[in-house]
């Protein structure tokens, strides 16, 4: 594959020792700068690399102005290092070039407010507000291709097993008392709103009820919540369901999901995943997501374990009711149904989470197939029939028509993704992070909007209540 | 790859003559029923494809009562059909099952309103008010599946050629006078909005100050505007940007990609796109979408053109004033850059669409990447620089710290996928769409929210105006 354009026949990162000789044009953004008398070297960055450009007032009629982060085309000759001074830490190093001509292609205007330099960095402020720049570290480049690449082997997996990608919509119906939910002003039906999905949880169980079988996606998830360090409003999920399947079914094909992303990106063969009920860890760990590293601090020990077999209830001692665990679609345990009416708290759900060095990353189950179960769950959570209707009545309509058994999970991108490089901030592999007060001081959004847009949707401020 | 999960060995659609005398366990819904004298032929269905299935009593224990639409639980022995009863247009059409067990999974509890038939579709009303009914019909399955090796196979091509997958925000800047933003208040922030995104343009724009060098995204995009048969509230498109490009590198990159795409997913080779400037598309089409197929009729004809160079500007008659065709950052022609002041309805820009069959799939340019040119071009639009900074402040602040020449384009999704299939509407490829009012029957979004919910968005609606 070819990186060359019009303004380049090569990029700097992927010259080596088979182009000495070779007269090369490239463009990039000047990384560093050193003189040695009337000698100047410079590194050019680009996506690819950095290669060393070595600027001889001998070899070129004018040496045009030069400070850091200029964009410059140049034109020269690539010539082995002398011995000695390679460098190896850098895949060009045993290559410099020497520059016949240089052209200008662009210049800051304004004083760089933080370094381009990954050992230095600089305040999370800066970093978020000059995103474009902190963007340019070579650091965060890898960050948003490593990304790429698990996704990519991700999606490799599910495609070789015949798992549909669908794209379930992102305007979809809010669930009265809803909170959480985004929601969005239609100006067409005035007085009435989308939310934006917290999951394509309902699209993907109607998915299984219309015969899909195996379904998938990278999907867009937001959540009006109060933000932590490892949440953001939006994030992605690797969502799948899965129809006729039991639990174990869902469970394996997770496990080898992880164990093809670890291969094909780390090239780490993870092992078996322990598989703890919930009871056992909170037993042995007191907690239901244990951190079951030997060393923890090995950056390079990945430790997985399923816990499975949660509650299927809780209760809320304030309004003294039932409450589900997971949502009211998740199906008790077969033996368990029993105890439905006499003993919500003895019912342990079809339930699991996949664990990651203490970590959740994301939690499945089987869903209630059955609309008689359905309707006993909801008696216990205390939800009348209509109230259920309101809340998800195209999902209920639709189980009237008939649905196989399924399942499936939501497994989270930005944390996985961070936790493969040694992060616990998911901002590090996301490419423009909102702060914890959900702004972006980039785009310097939410902002704003006119009266007049405001008079077209037909809502109003109502800022002093 | 195995589809065998714990309550079935195969899938139906992948059984014939290899699987003669094996015992198999199926799960699927009951496509049709045939009864011939004691004997009942079942035709079983599932993603994969339908099997014909025996009823014979001499067979099995009992047989429970089955109906259109059953979900079945069905272990039989495939045999071979008898000579003179292959069903040649069904690729299991040369075997059979002999069931020897039959379990109920699941039964519609209500008459199925629309037939799960692809020879009788039925009204818009219906197939999208039961959506999930719509789509187990094998053309929707198919219309499906077809899309998503549409995006794999672009996917693909822009991977092989070093392109960076970033997922942008859903939550952005809202534009001032932003016509056509959704737009989503935000609860932390009282009084702001988030916008949707109508394109990734100016996050694509930024990730090339940051030095991305190539970037792509299949990116949903939302517009709030007035539909029609081939508009959508959402909708997918392969957004790209390239560093250090003309227009012809763009231009040579998408049509590869359409060639590509073509040669993968329908075994077609594409011949090279024809060129027309916008001037010679109107001369000789009358049209700057022009459809140069042969016959019109011959669904396998793809007939793909470039037009370029349309007008910088048009001219707004009624505010009387000159308003960018394109956006503000589309670059002029550099032969034009001289007319900007004296004649600006003489430049031409650095912009060119792609057409198929007459259809507009996708449009580009190259983008201004010098300050003083962008300031010359918003004195031509009367575009004062306070304004500029309000609109796109923080693309015009990010520019300030040096670009490269870039470029790029937005190409449409669900028509080409639409177009491909041999479709007008766009909604035969999309899994769930609106009608023309911007409504999902099924869902029945959008809907009211509680005022509980208002309250706590501080907002209030204002019908009476």
């Amino acid at each position: 594959m070819s990186l060359k354009t019009s303004y380049r026949t090569n990029v700097c990162g992927e010259l080596n020792k088979d182009f000495i000789k070779k007269e090369v044009t490239l463009c990039g953004w000047v990384h560093s700068i050193r003189s040695h008398g009337k000698i100047t070297f410079l590194d050019l960055r680009d996506r690819y690399g950095l290669v060393q450009i070595i600027l001889n007032p001998k070899n070129l009629k004018d040496i045009p102005e030069i400070k850091l982060e200029y964009i410059l085309k140049i034109k020269g000759l690539v010539k082995e290092r002398l011995k000695g001074t390679e460098n190896k830490e850098l895949p060009t190093g045993e290559i410099e070039i020497e520059a016949r001509e240089i052209e200008t292609i662009s210049k800051p205007q304004e004083q760089i407010p933080i370094e381009i330099d990954d050992r230095k960095e600089a305040s999370e402020n800066l970093r978020l507000k000059y995103r474009f720049l902190d963007l340019r570290r070579p650091k965060m480049q890898y960050h948003l291709s490593f990304r790429q690449k698990v996704i990519n082997s991700a999606r490799e997996y599910f495609t070789n097993n015949n798992f549909l990608e669908v794209e379930t919509p992102l305007l979809v119906k809010p669930t009265p008392e809803g909170a959480r939910d985004y929601v969005v002003p239609s100006r067409i039906n005035p007085g009435k709103f989308f939310a934006l999905p917290q999951s394509p949880q309902l699209y993907k169980q109607i998915l299984m009820i219309s015969g899909c079988d195996k379904y998938f996606q990278v999907a867009r998830c937001l959540r009006d919540e109060d933000l932590r360090a490892d949440r953001q409003p939006e994030h992605t999920q690797f969502d799948l369901e899965m129809s006729f399947v039991t639990k174990e079914d869902i469970m394996d094909f997770v496990e080898g999901l992880y164990k093809h992303i670890f291969k094909k990106v780390l090239n780490i063969d993870l092992k078996p995943f322990p598989r703890l009920t919930y009871e056992e860890s909170m037993k042995k760990y007191k907690t239901d997501k244990p951190d079951l590293r030997k060393n923890k601090e090995d950056p390079n020990e990945f430790a997985f374990c399923w816990v499975t077999d949660f509650p299927l209830f809780s209760y809320n001692k304030d309004e003294k009711k039932w409450e589900p665990e997971h949502h009211m679609f998740t199906s008790p345990k077969k033996e368990h149904i029993k105890y439905l009416e006499s003993d919500p708290g003895k019912v342990l759900g079809d339930l699991f989470d996949v664990v990651l060095n203490g970590t959740e990353l994301g939690s499945g189950s089987i869903r209630i197939n059955n609309p008689e179960l359905q309707e006993k769950v909801m008696k216990v959570i205390g939800m009348k029939k209509e109230e259920a209707y309101k809340k998800f009545g195209f999902l209920l309509n639709a189980y009237k028509y008939g649905s196989p058994f399924h399942g499936g999970m939501g497994l989270g991108v930005d944390r996985l993704v961070a936790l493969m490089l040694g992060f616990n901030d998911i901002r590090e592999v996301i490419a423009f992070p909102r702060n914890k007060s959900a702004e972006n001081p980039m785009d310097d959004s939410p902002s704003e909007i006119d009266q007049k847009q405001l008079k077209e949707l037909k809502i109003k401020l109502d800022l002093n209540k």
